[in-house]
């Protein structure tokens, strides 16, 4: 086998410094999440397949890595169909509710959790969309009143500000205020799902997309038409709340009263957070039944984040309902957001070049005793070329150095930072 | 669906205090590794199949969780050998060599990798085996000389001490060695394979058992009676170096020596270490080429770890050989040995007991402002029985606390530590 070796379709390597920048993106997150009370859980990368293909996780379901049975004769033939039996998880929603449903006596009455880990979709690759990616998500089970959506939405804003990513805007709907919508233009209930599709692309197609959408679907004209008068005035609301509650025909008024309360709450905590209504938005996913939201920010075109409140979901699992409210950040956008310079290592970082000569049982009793002053210490061997071992060490942030021969006490070379091993004897 | 809801067989969720627990442990190892230099990778969960079968991972091959390929036809009748292209790795050293010859040319000359990481094996469940599980390893790739093995040993020491985990110990054997040990006892080659399985089981099995297996077997008596004659003699040595290379028909002059270096230099650099030789240690991999380690500890039977020189692993991938030798911690059996006292939480956590009279705005603004001075604060809904509620809420750190109700200023409450919201008007 030679050089063209790549990970699997899709899914991605990270080297040194990628890899510590995520980390330390992942951290600042965790640590703000955790300010609000938040504690972190894990559950396994895989669920049984039944579990994940319970028809809710919308398009989600058709890109799951299915897992064979364990056993199987490899010869015999069998419908792919029934020779899987778990798959990894692609989101971590429902993973969260099974957890819940496991362990709801050993936690508390209202629980709030953090997850951050990796999913999986087999999606088609592209440009920012890979196959395996990393979701941070806050949830709270067990609390009905919109202090959940409150808080989920001010932590969030509040994470992404721990990382300097400033400007962030979430958008705010409510699902029965969307089904009201259509009820009140005249749809049909099973008309519904298919114009929720079309909706959802206003930002990107614009009204007259929409127009041509509706156009081209064998739907009754009253309702397409009454749905794009609204939809222009929504426009013309611009996010505004009042006005754009007051457009709305057929909204469930608690609903709406529901979403002015979160809205006010928000800007009770944080007044400087950037709120919009936004009456088309509706969010793939089937489990959500009340509040959704979604994070926006201008250095990414589309949601950095998104969420909202799914009471049914527990129930599935635990035979009783719970209701339920979360907000996932999109790790994959918003670690590109993140100034780099913002993460850097603390500790000092020293590498000892060596030469043949020195045993290693000296060498390494060296860089221990550097390590105990408290530096990170790595060993590389001499070549010829210094000057370009440095300038790569350099890059990687070992920016001190001493150069180690076979002689019984360390020369007095120094590096950069002017690192004397003499002391060391 | 009811309460029986469990993880997937063999796996584990982990509540927030475990979870809790688990990332102190793997943040003071991924600390202790940083120190000596390396620095931490990542690589999808997911290889393909066809790299993770190539027979070098031993038994470890057997237990492979299989992915199926995407788009199959759930119905059409497929032999599941060739229904399957991805497999979750079994271990972090396959996705290692694959991942630098990857990279090359972007990692230094000597590439010191730390991975953390769970990794899957389909194994059956029992205590202490789960299904997915943690490693911690450190690999040198690039460095031929005993110096990696010397760092390595006193890096992975020195990380079972920053967990206050003393007292581990280190066996060190070398497969060549081991193959000349067999070579002067008069085994034909092809019978060497059997005769190392039965040899791995001295420990459990003693000198009797031994002799009881190999006799068992269709074997030439001379061999085994001169192979038992000189166990006979390695376990009087009671792994002393010197006597146990004395013993020792046939070694490679020039692996002993080294194994000696090893042996030097690491107690130079550490004089503490515990080593022990073990000619008898075999580990189960076949990709291991040189020297081999198994980490013990008196609180844990069986290894708690292991490693060895893998030369010939990433020239698989590469095209061209690449000497690497690679220390992994066993994370689940290491984890149950620290103390768990070791690793709490340092910030102040504060439970915020709220009524329903309180806007949820006001709420999350109080908690914010607590979160501002520097403590972590969860909102809590009064019920009855508060003493109950912050019994529990003081069991996951929450020691301190406050009331609050729907008067406009927060009432003159407070908790076990004397916090007065009072103040943070």
């Amino acid at each position: 086998m030679a050089s063209n070796v790549q990970p699997p379709r899709g899914m991605r390597d990270f080297l040194p410094d990628e890899k510590a920048r995520r980390e330390a993106v992942l951290a600042a997150i965790r640590d703000s999440f955790g300010s609000y009370g938040y504690r972190e859980i894990e559950t396994p990368v895989v669920e049984e397949l039944n579990r994940l293909e319970s028809g809710e996780g919308g398009d989600n379901e058709k890109l799951i890595f299915r897992i064979q049975k364990r056993g199987l004769d490899p010869d015999a033939p069998l419908p792919p169909g029934s020779a899987a039996d778990l798959g990894l998880r692609f989101d971590l929603t429902l993973p969260l509710a099974r957890f819940y449903a496991t362990h709801r006596a050993e936690l508390p009455e209202v629980f709030r959790a953090i997850q951050i880990a990796p999913v999986w979709r087999a999606e088609r690759p592209q440009r920012g969309r890979y196959r395996q990616f990393h979701q941070c998500d806050i949830d709270v089970v067990g609390e009905p009143g919109p202090v959940a959506e409150v808080e989920l939405i001010v932590a969030t804003l509040d994470a992404l500000e721990a990382l300097g990513v400033q400007g962030g805007s979430v958008r705010l709907n409510d699902r029965e205020v969307l089904a009201g919508l259509l009820d009140a233009c005249g749809f049909a209930p099973e008309a519904q799902p298919g114009v929720l599709v079309t909706v959802d692309k206003l930002d990107r197609e614009g009204l007259e997309g929409i127009a041509k959408e509706l156009a081209a679907h064998d739907l009754p004209a009253g309702p397409s038409e009454r749905l794009l008068d609204v939809l222009g005035e929504l426009t013309a609301a611009e996010g505004d709340f009042d006005a754009t509650l007051a457009t709305l025909p057929g909204r469930a008024p608690e609903r709406a009263e529901r979403l002015l309360e979160i809205r006010d709450g928000v800007l009770e905590a944080k007044p400087d957070a950037r709120l919009v209504a936004d009456a088309t938005l509706v969010r793939g996913q089937g489990y959500y039944t009340g509040t959704i939201f979604e994070l926006s920010h201008p250095g990414y075109e589309g949601s950095i984040g998104g969420g909202g409140r799914y009471d049914g979901m527990v129930g599935r699992f635990l035979g009783v309902d719970v209701p339920a409210c979360g907000f996932s950040i999109g790790f994959e956008r918003v670690v590109d957001l993140v100034d780099p310079a913002r993460f850097r290592a603390a500790r000092r970082r020293v590498a000892l070049v060596y030469t043949d000569e020195v045993p290693p049982g000296r060498l390494v009793a060296w860089q221990r005793r550097l390590i105990g002053v408290g530096a990170d210490v790595r060993l590389v061997p001499r070549r010829r070329n210094l000057g370009r071992q440095l300038e790569a060490l350099g890059a990687e942030g070992f920016g001190e150095w001493a150069e180690l021969d076979g002689t019984t006490r360390p020369p007095a070379t120094s590096g950069a930072a002017g690192l004397d091993l003499r002391d060391l004897h």
